[in-house]
């Protein structure tokens, strides 16, 4: 497959001279910048994924009575590309993206790509768009993948076509704050229960709490923090990241355990905290515990690792470490640095952008 | 506005021609026969909506960025349209759906039609498609209102742009079964919790429960039916539609306590059963009534009354009363004598199709 308007063709002066797109790199927040292109692939109910295509980005056709539209059929990941220091782009962990979305394909009865296919898909939707990845330091390539049911279902019942589309966009930071995260513990809402979707990346789960989102950002504050829907005794995760908390040398992160979603930053950020020493623990976190913490912090891919400065529990407001002295700093400047390629990738876990299978 | 393609301005010999369009009414079951037109309303967020358009039904445009593809940031309705013996077209209390629309547009921070547009935006779309009423006795007009978020937003927000949007598709029975339904008690998964979303018509409410629903129609059952997630004792609904369990002269239903959809026709049913001498509680039903009940029967739009014949739960199952005898049989005669203008309607809920403001 090679779509005639592929940059992969354009000449290399031609690609020298549109080696960036026209972006004020430093003005960039967490809000869609339209790239060129993206990756769309369908599939039947009963069959499997093949080679999608890479089309001009815009608006895509469905039909009125899909899933999606009808009744949230749908998961999306995310995941970034970088552009090194010597004009490397790389992408972070995507198999671990491909298995969190087969995973959640199962969930949803839906017809998921291989990760094989996933992590093709992924990288020829970079290619295609690396004029749009930032200069070092300057951001990075958003890129989200979509399962979504499509063709016509007027009962609830599976998608009988699945649709996986993959868009991009330049980015920057998640949030705009100087030290840290002021976070507010909902007592109100939960984000999951048991038996339902929390533990995988369903579309279902982010909507349902935009209300609690956006009434913290009314009041000032940066995010939301949900606790258990069972006890309501237990921190779970922000509106789109996940949690952890530091006392002395343990480092604790709520357990994945069906509510919470197993980020793939957790899950490095775990493995990096454990190689300098730390213990980690994946285990029920209460809010007391929460509340006597030395530090908070919260991973996620948009918001990399964040330190939360305050938490406020009904009156009660806590006010954690933050800055040079803090953990989540350095595990940060870590996880940056590997992705980056400032310093050596040992776990293996960064992929080079190459010319890819297919084109 | 007038559509140019409006079946309005056929003459009244060329309407009679077109009286019904090519359908095998008998073959009907609950699955989409595409109609000719569907209504679609744009508004951008925090403004009103206004008067829409009357489209040729097909394929909508919309962003891969947009919430409803990414968070699930969608509700929907579904109500019908009745066609009489003496060639009426009327609809089922459409202001009850535009209500509910709007409580749920209120928790997912979505902007929704006034009840006046609304109701008035189905009785146009009802009037395009007329012809797709099916005649007396073949059937109903199933008819899908959509509130949808549309526009780009890359994070969890609400949405820039809401699209309201109804289509309409006849349909026959929702479940093909003689006398009564075999119902399965989920004890692993749960549709709601408190705190979330249960408790209005959100997409993100029912993909969720499509895999325990699959499971159990591949083991035989016509539906699942799903358990409070807080104590895992409490019935709360089906899939997609309310339940009442009859002992004696009491018939009861769980409350609309946040994680029940407040069903229009289960709200008609209780008048109805109250209007013929029965007392009916709506408060916590455990499992054990359930299981102890005379009668089962479930309520919905799509599925009207419909009776119950068997619930397992784990290895017991518990046979029920149907047939002539079954109090829902005589509620479902009572509400379609209703909706099918046999009978007078003292209640005011049925609204005739007549021509529309804007028309």
């Amino acid at each position: 497959m090679a779509p005639s308007s592929s940059p992969t063709l354009r000449t290399t002066s031609e690609a020298d001279e549109e080696k960036y797109a026209n972006v004020k790199w430093e003005e960039l927040g967490f809000a869609l910048t339209p790239t060129d292109y993206m990756y769309v692939a369908k599939c039947r109910q009963g069959e499997s994924f093949s080679q999608g295509k890479i089309l001009p980005y815009g608006d895509i056709s469905i039909s009125p009575c899909s899933p999606i539209l009808n009744y949230g059929q749908g998961l999306f990941e995310g995941l970034k590309a970088y552009r090194t220091e010597d004009d490397r782009v790389m992408i972070f962990r995507p198999d671990q993206n491909a298995l969190r979305m087969q995973a959640g394909a199962e969930r949803l009865c839906m017809t998921s790509p291989s990760l094989e296919l996933f992590v093709d898909a992924v990288k020829q939707t970079v290619l295609a768009n690396k004029k749009w990845v930032p200069p070092p330091g300057k951001g990075t390539l958003y890129i989200r993948p979509l399962l979504i049911g499509s063709g016509d279902t007027l009962g609830v019942a599976p998608a009988p076509e699945n649709t996986f589309l993959i868009y991009a966009s330049p980015v920057g930071d998640y949030h705009k704050v100087s030290s840290g995260l002021d976070l507010k513990v909902d007592h109100k809402h939960h984000r999951a229960h048991s038996g339902g979707t929390g533990g995988v990346k369903s579309c279902t789960n982010y909507s349902p709490v935009v209300k609690s989102l956006f009434e913290a950002k009314s009041s000032g504050f940066s995010d939301i923090l949900f606790l258990d829907a069972a006890t309501s005794r237990n921190i779970e995760e922000l509106s789109a990241c996940n949690i952890f908390i530091v006392k002395g040398n343990i480092v604790s992160t709520p357990p994945t355990s069906g509510t919470i979603l197993p980020g793939v930053t957790r899950k490095s950020i775990s493995e990096l905290a454990r190689d300098i020493g730390y213990q980690v623990q994946e285990r029920d976190v209460s809010v007391d515990e929460l509340l006597e913490a030395e530090e908070v912090f919260c991973t996620g891919t948009a918001v990399v690792v964040t330190a939360v400065e305050t938490v406020t529990f009904h009156d009660k407001k806590v006010k954690y470490r933050t800055g040079e002295a803090a953990l989540s700093r350095k595990l940060r400047s870590m996880l940056t640095n590997i992705q980056m390629g400032i310093v050596e990738d040992k776990k293996g876990w960064m992929v080079e952008i190459d010319r890819c299978q297919g084109w």
